[in-house]
């Protein structure tokens, strides 16, 4: 997919409840710590525990659970709350039933949809 | 597997070419880098290139890869130096595939068995 900024698919769903307080990393590589200032701004927002969602799954996603993870992060998730497409070895589900269980297992915790976190990270 | 520390698994495979100057860090999560000294072993010898190889593919290796790419080393691996097993979804041959094309497009360039890197990185 052509993510170019400025491009139509470079902008936010218009089917997400966008507030005026949502801060933005703009980034350039699958994941969002590289070469963004994400880091320095949880660190001024105290943020410890972070939501995590996005697409793809196997791209974005998991690189940024790794590297928040790596940094020290409690990560939680919404089950399901990542996207993707079929690969030539992987269905769409598969492929998110594949890396949910490798996140639960090491790097996150799964909780229900009604539970709010202090950060969320829409990937 | 029970990778615990002092048990036969723990132990280096005796086939490894082990050398008197190789250093090693204990590590207790998938990331070689979580809760380590690796970082700063690495920043001491100044090492900015790093060879991985090891296993598991989808789990260490994966892992391991994606921390030390976000840290902003660069990375080099030898096509196949990883190891996994077969899961539900996948083959062991098309696990080490699937995740090496996601490697090669976003975070390493493999290289010919016969370059040699600063650092190689065991995982």
């Amino acid at each position: 997919m052509n993510l170019t900024r400025g491009t139509i698919a470079w902008q936010l769903l218009s089917e997400l409840d966008v507030r005026e307080e949502d801060l933005y990393v703009n980034k350039t590589q699958l994941n969002a710590f590289y070469q963004t200032d994400l880091q320095s701004l949880l660190i001024q927002r105290q943020g410890d525990e972070l939501e995590i969602c996005g697409a793809q799954t196997e791209y974005c996603v998991d690189t940024t659970i790794k590297m928040a993870h790596g940094f020290g992060y409690r990560l939680e998730m919404v089950p399901g709350a990542s996207s993707t497409v079929d690969n030539k070895f992987l269905t769409l589900r598969q492929t998110i039933q594949y890396f949910e269980e490798i996140w639960e297992q090491n790097f996150l915790k799964f909780i229900s949809p009604d539970l709010q976190s202090k950060c969320n990270i829409i990937n």
